[in-house]
């Protein structure tokens, strides 16, 4: 019999709160000068955590959507960054509901993005922070730092009505990926030198760059010396997740794991009440803490590890770190905060809204 | 611009109904003497859909979780075979609940499913249905064929108040993830030898199983000659993923798309939407209609499509079928079912029931 029967019931997401708090307190003590920490609620989409990370030394978020952003307003939060491009129309609503409630900002690499971003501010009755997105070498969104399609975009901000030119977002998501700490460092460098490059031309031209946003969680060992970045939007060094514990680097503890229960012991192995429903297995299959080697798969509904003597009978509970932290809570409706062997469930209130999942959006 | 302008706020999983419609019946006509199919509601939770499959010609349903099999019976369902062990006292109470409802039927490979399960029919006040799950050779759940272990279960059920044995649950999904038509034909005989080993040992004892269940979509094609299964508890076949329709031998249609907007076009790429919150990603990237050999990669919000020639531009639409059908559906509150170019939105109302998300279980 597990100590840690009387739990949430399972399958459940739990988050070590003090950990968590550690590591919030870790992750300000590595910003450098002029650097602020701006973490990315999209990791883990719950108020209750973002409000801890408040309490922790951070003024401003980002988020990914625009119903993370309106999640976030309608909850108080104020000066959230969408690091992202919006336009799909109902999403751009969205964005309006948001705008109307906190200090906005929203990323363009092209001009349709905005000319939508104006009629947003139009909408909203309030002026919209804009980001110019500059590609780094990760080949998704974003304009070249030495291109024309820069200063283009840059006048095309300072000419629409309701935008407010906040400055430059540069995401390295390649250079998140790496993880050699030595090949990261390198790679991040070069990031760098694109953002530099970015930044000196829009000086040039008389739009100084207010915020530099970007890096993650691999890059807080040493984002002190990646000084052209104002703004650190790192999600996931408050809970962890298997792919950035696996880097060995970074100064976080795992705060998240899945509990599940028992449904299945045999010889080498045991299966829990969770699978591909609730962890996200796009960079591999969860860890179980009691031998993190031990291999495991899912199906939808069962994980499977396979572990000699692993000691558990049905109905025990076991957990597993997840390997990727983002994609897992976004299968979650709840976390549950352990603190002294107590639970508190809190709603991972940032998916998609009330209105929207009933139909009415 | 696209002339799939118009549709549902994207990201939005499309369905195509009519697609789906021949799917059904073309499952229905594979299906030997003797056989039933008894869909798997886990593959899309969407009771409309269940609906579909109904009017479809199959009485009963197979569900993976004590909440679906609850979000079934509240729907009016009934015949619900639960393919798994129930262990978790939260879902143990999801399943009596269910019970009270409708004829329900669950898995047990120990003694203490058993157990579990007759103090659950005690609490419903109504006989729940056992099925003994064998061992295939899938090394998750299950006890073997050829063991005591089968022998002591049958005579825990016989004895047990309130249980009435339904017979056997056999499911092989090492071999429905095998792509070789010839090999998985060659290796479905096997689990079918094995399968008839546990059916003739209890048969033998006196406990003649009434339902074998097993197989899935991938055993569609030659399910007739596996003739010692009577219920066929496939579940893609409906909507199909791409995992399947790569396949080849499966006579099933692409039904099921996620419809994204398109944030970013630039030479050599666009970017959609919609990620690894919107599409799982166990099986790999989606596909994108366009081009379903252009490589794409998903981040969390983002889709990159790596295509000559995409031909769109920011605002377009574009539809991606999901490598994994079951995963994916489950990370979205609605499908949109299309037809004849109009759009009905329907809930996936099996995930964890509205109590379950508010705390109230």
């Amino acid at each position: 019999v597990s100590a840690a029967r009387g739990g949430p019931p399972t399958p459940a997401l739990v988050v070590d709160a003090a950990a968590a708090e550690r590591n919030q307190a870790m992750a300000v003590s590595l910003l450098g000068k002029g650097q602020v920490l701006r973490p990315h609620f999209k990791a883990h989409k719950t108020t209750a955590l973002a409000r801890m990370q408040l309490a922790g030394g951070v003024t401003g978020f980002c988020c990914q959507t625009s119903w993370e952003a309106l999640a976030m307003a309608r909850a108080g939060f104020d000066d959230i960054m969408l690091t992202n491009q919006v336009v799909d129309p109902t999403a751009l609503a969205e964005l309006v509901e948001a705008a109307k409630l906190a200090r906005l900002s929203a990323l363009v690499d092209a001009g349709e993005h905005v000319d939508l971003l104006a009629r947003a501010a139009k909408s909203a009755g309030r002026a919209i922070g804009v980001l110019i997105e500059v590609e780094t070498g990760m080949k998704r969104c974003g304009v070249e730092a030495d291109s024309d399609a820069l200063l283009l975009l840059a006048e095309a901000i300072a000419g629409a009505p309701g935008l407010i030119f906040d400055g430059v977002q540069a995401y390295d998501g390649h250079v998140a990926g790496t993880a050699d700490p030595v090949a990261r460092r390198v790679a991040a460098a070069r990031s760098a030198a694109i953002a530099q490059t970015a930044v000196d031309r829009l000086t040039a031209m008389g739009m100084k760059p207010r915020i530099v946003a970007g890096l993650s969680t691999a890059h807080m060992p040493f984002c002190a010396e990646l000084d052209v970045w104002t703004d650190v939007q790192a999600g996931s060094y408050l809970l962890m997740d298997g792919i950035y514990s696996g880097y060995g680097d970074l100064p976080f503890e795992r705060a998240l794991m899945l509990e599940g229960t028992v449904i299945h012991a045999s010889t080498g192995r045991f299966v829990i009440n969770g699978g591909l429903k609730q962890f996200a297995a796009d960079r591999g299959p969860p860890q179980w803490v009691g031998d993190m080697a031990a291999p495991a798969r899912l199906s939808d509904e069962h994980c499977v590890v396979a572990a000699e003597n692993h000691g558990l009978a049905i109905g025990d509970r076991a957990r597993l770190q997840p390997r990727h932290l983002d994609p897992t809570i976004n299968m979650h409706a709840a976390l549950w905060l352990e603190r002294d062997g107590a639970f508190e469930r809190v709603a991972v209130d940032g998916r998609r809204t009330a209105e929207f999942e009933a139909g009415a959006i």
